[in-house]
């Protein structure tokens, strides 16, 4: 659906210098504003032939108090967690959310908006499919000025605020960790190298190999497509090398378990013969044997912020400037990383 | 939000013995009915004082092909396994979902009723919350002629088509295959015992006893809340007693691995002082060690036929008349349980 360019609040306010939700306030004729101030704002949107959205501002004014919420999945851990720090938050707030799964699908996220917006939620949380690789549906909610941030897999190219976990930085104390272990021929088992956490992940690993004196050149990586078959093979195939590494950092906690399947079953011991980190902390890294090291992600957390800063922009107690949230990532230690007994329990 | 009796299409359908599909499309003057059966089910809903329901009515006419899901729970693997059967179903005949979590709250179950209703979905399916023991929600839902069915946790008292799985057969078979395998003791591990599934799994694992001339006394069982801690506590209970049992079956697959840590802590072999069966096949049972015999729920097929069974209803492919699917589920036999070399892998 083409059309014309709609001027927004955010380019009259960018145009005269104030912050958007004075803009707001003004078109909305708030006794809160100098009235001269009002005057400026309202010819300047005059001028620009500023369409007043009355669709956004009557979902401002009468409030269904519903927030819609698109995740690429519902079955990972992660992103169940994102839900529950929602659902919590919105519910202390006095809001229900509503949740629509892409199933990784750029067509079926384009639907979940469309369907959430029919439904006249008062915003929308949403994270990324693997697939969505063109912004034109999220500019399009964005210049109808509907609320909404992003969360985990975003992207730069829209300017509404963005809530994130630092990626890099996880993968960098993962593998740091490693090498204060000993080791110093460390694979990364890497997911699609299109996938925004390959990519951090993969800087953070290269990273601590520098740190530690060591260069691109000793790295080694493998990459899967995350299947468990695929999983499986790229494991065997590396058993295949003349010469194994000493540890595996692992993109995600579903490929590490994977693979500690495929050691175990070849008698490779863990940690002796090769350490293993994962990254997420699902569940499952707690039970298996070896237990396994990851990087645990703060899900519940990163869901509460989000919620938080969306409904303090419709509350306007915030502005409606986009703002960029990163967490930080912890490295929970276990068993199939401890080389050395330097590290307690 | 009380209110009188409302007559129903369903009630007019019973007292002239009549579908209640006759009864709608006689409502709406379809031309597949004969003239005569078309005017005495007009004039029984006249003398009825039938209101004919004009909201509903208009969301059989213009579809918002929209369906709202109600789950306990999300991060359960059986619910998400559900979600994805309903989605995908939904998706191949052209409608998007819309799912809300009640967090095992009555109060979050009604709001969540309410965004969605609101939300002018289609039809909904659900799946009760722990707490939920009162069905006024449902009685209003079914009242306004909103179609829903429900699915795994469901109430009898409200005469709509469900999709429950065969627990006391699942529970069975768990505990038969521990009889064969020559264990006398078993002890089952419950949930709380107000909880439908435990109740049913408690039946499954006494008329295995049974089967085996075993009575009720020979039985033991220990409650718990599920939380990993006192599923640690009841464990830690059993080892203390005099005569340890020779197998425990566990109600769901979170309890058994948690029980599963304790011996294992205790030095306790599984299978040979204990075997251990669990339920529900989530991925975990896999990967732990000894990998864990467990009951499967088929979980995406029962998201299948609830979807297309109530897509049937709402195309007017099959009646409104309540149906219930049950569902058998299959034992998966891993290292836990296998006490003899009789049973290959």
């Amino acid at each position: 659906m083409k059309k014309g360019h709609q001027v927004t609040m955010k380019e009259i306010a960018k145009k005269l210098g104030v912050s958007v939700s004075t803009v707001s306030r003004a078109l909305k004729d708030s006794p809160e504003l100098h009235p001269d101030t009002k005057k400026r704002i309202v010819e300047m949107a005059k001028s620009m032939n500023y369409q007043y959205n009355l669709l956004a501002q009557s979902l401002r004014i009468s409030r269904s108090k519903v927030l819609g919420v698109i995740v690429p999945e519902l079955t990972s851990h992660f992103f169940s967690s994102n839900i529950s720090g929602i659902q919590d938050t919105a519910y202390k707030r006095g809001y229900n959310i509503m949740i629509c799964q892409s199933n990784e699908s750029f067509e079926q996220e384009k639907a979940n908006i469309r369907t959430l917006v029919s439904s006249q939620v008062d915003g929308l949380l949403i994270s990324l499919s693997r697939e969505t690789k063109n912004y034109g549906h999220l500019q399009e909610l964005y210049d109808r000025e509907i609320p909404f941030i992003m969360f985990d897999r975003v992207t730069e190219e829209i300017p509404v605020s963005k809530v994130t976990v630092d990626d890099a930085h996880g993968a960098f104390l993962a593998v740091h960790h490693l090498l204060e272990q000993g080791c110093r021929k460390i694979a990364y088992f890497s997911g699609p190298e299109d996938l925004y956490i390959s990519k951090k992940r993969k800087e953070g690993y290269l990273d601590a190999l520098r740190e530690f004196g060591l260069s691109e050149k000793d790295s080694q990586i493998y990459i899967t497509d995350l299947t468990p078959e695929m999983n499986r093979q790229i494991t065997l195939k590396m058993l295949e090398e003349k010469e194994l590494p000493d540890a595996i950092f692992a993109m995600i906690d579903p490929l590490a378990v994977d693979v500690m399947m495929v050691l175990k079953e070849k008698g490779i011991k863990i940690p002796e013969d090769i350490a293993l980190v994962g990254f997420t902390n699902n569940p499952t890294a707690a039970v298996v044997e070896p237990s396994l090291t990851t990087v645990s992600q703060p899900g519940y957390e990163m869901g509460q912020i989000a919620t938080n800063h969306l409904l303090d922009q419709l509350d306007e107690i915030v502005s409606d400037d986009p703002q960029s949230f990163v967490l930080l990532t912890t490295l929970v230690v276990r068993d199939s990383s401890k080389k050395t007994k330097m590290i307690s329990d």
